[in-house]
């Protein structure tokens, strides 16, 4: 298969795997995909041959030639800076941290509270239903994406941006990498997103270019629809 | 008050906060510190005046002039990029993604899950008691470092390391001043360090530096001890 030497270890509906192929399709890379499924067979991520790539047993995992590469945003920070082609981060130190301090709201204060070993505790040890465990989820996106919703106002009013955009600046960087799959995920928890112009706007730009459509879940080779 | 231009709002026990002090300690830059309690007052972070620093409600927040810096890693960051001196990342991209994937395997598969807000979540709406809610972050803790503990292996072997190290390389980064705080939970969780030698042998270390030992929680201003 023809590729840039890249392996991605990933499932369909991860939100941090559809992170790195939003940047993998950004960049113009070309890579094999070796779905892990996180719940057929007890859970793939945790296979001795793949718990050797990842000891966190979780996806994703970016082989480049013979480096491991894990975490999505360490791993989409690699690849601004090993390969060329669209930058994922802007050039001077504020913006990057803009962009950073995005990209970690949502990836650090929002995502881990919702994710499927986070749901299978609460189901499995304190008895929440389907449901209460969707509520437990969507209160939290809904808690991280009030606080994003200002922090966009705060960088359009800095930067005068226009209505139409992206997170930061004129192009999709590591922020729109981020915010995009949360927005899936909090469309799936039930979360009503017409509370949130700003980011339901980015959504809508994003969804524009190809490499965001090509990197959707459904789109993914072992997507179950 | 003497300082880089720096003003830290932070809060004495919140690792978040206490990462930013290790690292701006490392960096050897002197910074006004202005305490937000968590817990008074109904919580000072969502006080009208700090929200609009912070509309995430969250500490730290870092003021650099006439810029407002958030969320911890993008804040560690931005002052390596910004401030010479001690270097808290590598210099190459597959050392830079190895430290952010530690520091980002912890602080976003672990602190978030035990976070005060997440704990006060499980006790009000949840009705879980204290030993319960302090046995839910330990559980993460455990999984996390789980994971972190064969990282830290991994990488020892494939830069053949010394037993009396840093995270990664010879000298602390950012994966330390992020692990440093984890493990100060963790013990205040109940987690048995003993599982961990890697870890503690990290942390102890650490904590040999007065960079480490000055931004611990117990020395700041706020600390209630």
């Amino acid at each position: 298969m023809s590729s840039d030497g890249l392996i991605l270890h990933g499932y369909w509906r991860s939100s941090a795997s559809y992170r790195v192929r939003i940047a993998l399709a950004l960049k113009g890379l070309a890579y094999e995909q070796q779905p892990v499924h996180l719940v057929k067979n007890g859970g793939e991520q945790h296979a001795a041959d793949y718990v050797k790539f990842n000891p966190q047993h979780q996806v994703p995992t970016l082989q480049h030639g013979d480096k491991t590469l894990r975490q999505s945003m360490a791993i989409i920070e690699y690849l601004d800076e090993t390969f060329g082609g669209h930058a994922l981060l802007p050039v001077d130190a504020y913006g990057r941290s803009k962009v950073r301090e995005l990209a970690q709201a949502i990836a650090i204060d929002v995502t881990p509270l919702g994710n499927l070993r986070v749901q299978q505790r609460l189901g499995g040890r304190y008895g929440l239903g389907k449901d209460e465990r969707f509520g437990w989820a969507a209160h939290w996106v809904d808690v991280g994406f009030s606080g994003i919703e200002q922090m966009l106002q705060l960088i359009a009013e800095e930067t005068g941006q226009s209505r139409d955009r992206f997170c930061y600046g004129d192009a999709p960087t590591m922020a729109d990498c981020v915010l995009i799959p949360q927005v899936y995920n909090a469309r799936r928890f039930g979360v009503d997103m017409s509370q949130y112009p700003r980011i339901s706007q980015v959504d809508a730009h994003c969804q524009q270019l190809s490499a965001f459509r090509e990197a959707a879940p459904e789109s993914q080779p072992d997507a179950l629809v």
